[in-house]
């Protein structure tokens, strides 16, 4: 059955809650809940954790190694009826988490929203990985067409497909650009195109935070196998150059 | 004095000689040398390598790895009042070669046009390095204004700080694109634009020979260094993660 919500909460209002904020404002009243907050926000309503988990739909935006503790924490308080959407970058670890420690009679839709503050504000096509978790109150359909409507594109797919496929985008992606971070790459009087797509691809993926970063590479499973295949890649190339000069 | 001269003779007519004689058509009658040149190239009448060494400026465009057995082999037929013009990728080593083979009396100019056929092609702006090596016959003003009138960017500079740079810049790029090949990186249903950049990346480093990259990588003195801090960075990063694991 499901069907339209009138206001909906957000538990944690850091880099990416702001996004996401900005983008359920075009449905819903926003009350919000972190513990840091300070600033207000036009069109959201800051309240405490008690008062929020009064929403039947609650989205879960705090860092990933913050998720374990957080679900724990409400996962007592919570009332039946309520459906929890998380937001994290990675997906096996937090829906299992939820699957664990909600009680059964709450909803789970998982999400990875791929966008971050800089490419909202770009007018690129902004994609969202979605999976029909555990949909106690049939919200899954409502949630996908309010995101549709918003013109993001959505990916149904199942958390381990997430987590697999996004080892090899993210991981590599983001490992690259730190790892060139590191180097100490910059800017010549002879670059080419090439060239400045790594300084464009260092400056992307350095500006989210290093807790991000190290997140996405411990709590995806797959992406320490990658990392090592970067690496053997590496290697592999070194060999064939190393032979050329003997 | 210098000034015009109506026909020029390039050695070599590979990928890169291809787009040397598009550009040279543009003010040039074009005299051309390669053993393996077989098919017609429109404008370019094809000669023995004695008839080529009459021309006034030669264009040298044979692998690097040839450059030395080229050079060789035309020092003692070629005539005084001759200017040789490399567009070797690297330029401490052709340049060291051509200074110590070629007679007194032939002038020398080093560039390094940093584009191939395929931004060639594209609208890109193209740049060129030049080098003012051994101008015996004036003929560097002329050639620099000869350049810079069909729209490519001239920057000047020394064979060292070339190649010091081009470890950087097309070090970086190139290894970077051949190991994210070898490492097997293919397209996914959940492409950031971060993800799609690496992938052209690979497209364009890949469209270059095999024998193109391992020039660049083994003749440029500087290269080896930079590769071996890339590996040093991977470790650097890659050991960040793992003491957050443990």
């Amino acid at each position: 059955m499901g069907g339209r919500v009138n206001s909906i909460g957000i538990i944690g209002f850091g880099r990416f809650g702001k996004v996401l904020a900005n983008i359920l404002q075009k449905g819903f009243s926003i009350k919000a809940y972190d513990p840091k907050q300070s600033s207000p926000f036009s069109g959201v309503e800051f309240v405490s954790l008690d008062e929020l988990l009064k929403e039947k739909t609650i989205f879960v935006a705090v860092p990933i190694r913050h998720f374990e503790s957080v679900i724990s924490d409400i996962s007592s308080r919570i009332s039946d009826g309520t459906t929890i959407i998380d937001v994290c970058s990675v997906k096996k670890y937090p829906v299992e988490m939820m699957g664990k420690s909600l009680p059964e009679n709450v909803g789970i839709i998982a999400t990875h929203p791929m966008f971050g503050p800089d490419s909202f504000m770009s007018n690129n096509r902004l994609k969202m990985m979605m999976n029909n978790t555990r949909d106690s109150h049939n919200q899954f359909k409502f949630w996908k067409g309010f995101f549709m409507d918003q013109g993001i594109q959505i990916l149904e797919m199942t958390p381990d497909e997430h987590d697999r496929m996004a080892a090899q985008t993210q991981g590599v992606t983001h490992f690259l650009g730190r790892m060139l971070k590191e180097f100490g790459i910059k800017k010549t009087s002879i670059d080419t195109q090439g060239f400045r797509d790594l300084l464009d691809l260092v400056d992307q993926t350095c500006n989210d935070t290093w807790e991000l970063y190290t997140d996405l590479q411990l709590y995806n499973p797959y992406t320490k196998d990658i990392i090592e295949n970067l690496k053997k890649s590496t290697d592999t190339l070194e060999n064939r150059l190393k032979e050329l000069q003997s």
